[in-house]
């Protein structure tokens, strides 16, 4: 099994064969120290009455590449010597720096794979929760309000990046990009502990918050497409907006028909996973045409969860969805944390001021940006349109999301990607008391309905 | 981000960082195959009265390298020219050879790693299904039966391959170990079926299947341990029989301990996943622990679902690993089917007879092996020795952990690795029919008693 003095390609092959049982070793390790990190996190987070998801991203940046090294991944120069892990796996099988090397790189490849197919299922939960028929009650008012939200920080902060900062158009894009989406589950559940979900106000920023992650999702296929190929041309620009909207209108179109079906096949089938498999047949089938018509494979899944919300199986598919997603999605923000260098913000070393001051402006534009995309609703006397904008606020996980793609692509330099992270976790940190605040100065407009 | 150039072992490093959009579409297609084969398969089995996970196997052995190549794996020469998934990847994404062929690796290391995850957690849920309270009651009679159950077939086996076949003894060894674990599930279902499930005959069926379990996983980790270092040593045997043994009784009784600090930590927590990921640390862990001390993950898992089945929240945990279960098991079952290269059996080449002759003499002893143990019962006037010993025939899912495992340790050669998949498939076939025939000749000894 020395297949190890063969050519460059099967280096994997022969590590591989031999070493298979070190590799699912350090992918278990891994994933204990992912896990431990997401649930303290997370609790911690609870606890001092933040969002969960946040905590679970702080974590991830103590236990990865800025403090405890326990999980990084060979980028930016890391290798095996650099990974606690690996350096206890090294010792206990008795490794040789080489085979060291390329189990550490797979291993990383595996848990790089898993962390991407936790963000496909994260869209693919976010789609089967994002209730459509919901958006034609909230109807213009909660558009205008989305369509602002997402224009002005987008525009404000491009330009900015670029005339300012003098960053390259297409990270430039990226950032301002990451700056569009609105968290709909940090708002929803703020708004819920203040009695406003279901008043004028909280009816309009959840609408809008919908439909921003649909336009911000479709913004990230678009943004992302233009990454990989590396240029800014009009005639691509437009066609890749067009594809992406009609990949997602087409499919949402396409699923009332496939619906029917979807349920008679769930129906007739016998033996375990009847549920689950198919629908997991479709979300990853969805998300690899999505990732194969150069968009994201997140909008393939993001659509299918679109879909699958419309059948009858539905409530039983969000039980067995939501184990899955706690298992796979905590990987993918253990992972965003773990790759986020701190170093390059060290506001000790003169060459980071500038990364500084763009996560200062990042932070700015994206408060600013969503603050007056209250004014955008009309004809509404006496509306709250300071605490409709800072409901938008927020940019959780989907911010996120912009930020591990962004990461992945390689578009973004580490300052800009350090800023959007910190962009995330400054909105949705100020953006609950925030909200008690603006809503604290004045009473419901109307009175919770029932639902 | 052209790294193509750098020496050896950065390459997965380049063309993860290059490629991963398109690593991240062959997983999903590659899933996407699995699930279709796996779910068509079972549901064809189901409908033709045997058991699903028999169909998933043969469905695998379709998409494989017997037939379809659509699941393959770069092992025995084979390359992403032979894959007809990397054909389509390659075509869609323009791929260079040498792109395609690191893609083709890349992929295929992280498929294999989630079916490793998939028998992980298979053994997981066993064990959490394993009721060992319940052996205390079938008792010695059950217990005899496995025994019996376990030594003649592995003893017989092992012999006749070295002495009639010339297998050298390591790979003998193998085979014969996994001739001797019973499946649980497949007769159990045939004797609910039967109403026999509660008789005396389907109680020490049952118990006799549950210590067949822990004893095959024992034997497998001796084995598989015996494999990695290639040479036996009746003291190293020794060493790994007691360690194997202590490993899965000391962590049962520490686990008594653990449980109440397992339920007190899972009532304290508040967010998501609040059981599963806790219960998944545990078991990652103890399947890392188990790959460490140089025996075998599964060991590490089934012993975590061991204790965790002692513990107040086993049945919401029951609930919550099952759709976690349902998504990565058939992955584990649809891939060994796809390893399996059945044409080195065609009985029209004639240097396969041998290996012919080997699958005919595991399935004969087998079926034998298991036939002779209903004899170990005494002092049991009138009980339906026949209906016993066909009751432990049926090998199933653990016959198949053991053909997985030897295929990825790379001790078995590919005809005897082929023999044991026939005799898994085989046995478990023959299983169901002959106990129907076996306990038609008799009526119940005793009323079914209630539970």
């Amino acid at each position: 099994m020395t297949l190890l003095n063969l050519p460059t390609p099967p280096v994997l092959v022969a590590i591989a064969a031999e070493y298979s049982p070190v590799i699912l070793s350090g992918v278990l390790l891994s994933l204990v120290s992912i896990y431990l990190a997401s649930k303290i996190g997370a609790e911690v987070a609870k606890k001092i009455d933040f969002p969960p998801v946040l905590g679970e991203l702080v974590a991830g940046v103590i236990v990865g590449v800025s403090a405890l090294h326990l999980v990084i991944f060979p980028e930016a120069g890391l290798t095996a010597q650099d990974s606690f892990l690996m350096t206890i796996l090294q010792f206990v099988n008795q490794l040789t720096p080489e085979a060291a090397a390329g189990v550490f790189e797979a291993q990383s490849e595996v848990i790089s794979v898993l962390a991407e197919i936790g963000v496909v299922i994260l869209l693919f939960e976010i789609g089967l929760e994002s209730d459509l028929r919901q958006l034609k009650e909230v109807g213009i008012q909660a558009t205008l309000v989305a369509c602002v939200g997402v224009a002005v920080p987008f525009a404000a902060g491009t330009a900015g990046l670029m005339s300012v900062f003098h960053v390259p158009a297409i990270p430039a894009i990226f950032a301002g990009a990451a700056l569009t989406a609105t968290s709909i589950g940090i708002t929803s559940k703020v708004l819920s502990e203040l009695g406003q979900l279901k008043s004028k106000e909280g009816q309009i920023i959840v609408g809008a918050a919908v439909i921003d992650d649909v336009l911000g999702i479709i913004v990230l296929a678009v943004v992302a497409s233009l990454a990989k190929t590396g240029e800014i041309d009009v005639i691509n620009v437009v066609y890749l907006i067009i594809s992406a909207t009609a990949f997602l209108w087409g499919s949402i179109l396409l699923g009332s028909l496939f619906n029917r079906l979807f349920v008679r096949t769930v129906q007739s089938l016998e033996t375990r996973g009847s549920v689950v498999i198919p629908a997991f047949i479709f979300a990853f089938f969805m998300a690899f045409v999505g990732s194969t018509i150069h968009l994201e494979a997140i909008l393939g899944s993001f659509a299918a969860g679109l879909v699958l919300d419309e059948t009858d199986t539905r409530n039983e598919l969000d039980e067995l969805v939501k184990p899955i997603a706690d298992l796979l999605v905590p990987i993918f923000f253990v992972t965003v944390g773990a790759r986020v260098d701190l170093g390059v913000l060290n506001p000790m070393v003169p060459e980071n001021r500038s990364g500084l001051l763009i996560a200062v402006f990042l932070v700015a534009v994206a408060i600013a940006g969503k603050l007056v995309s209250g004014w955008a609703t009309f004809g509404q006397a006496g509306l709250n349109r300071v605490a409709i904008g800072v409901g938008m606020i927020p940019r959780g996980e989907v911010g996120l999301v912009f930020a591990g793609i962004g990461s992945a692509s390689g578009v973004l330099s580490k300052p800009l990607e350090v800023s959007i992270i910190i962009m995330v976790i400054l909105t949705t940190f100020l953006a609950p008391p925030f909200l008690r605040l603006a809503f604290g100065s004045s009473t419901p407009t109307t009175t919770p309905a029932e639902s």
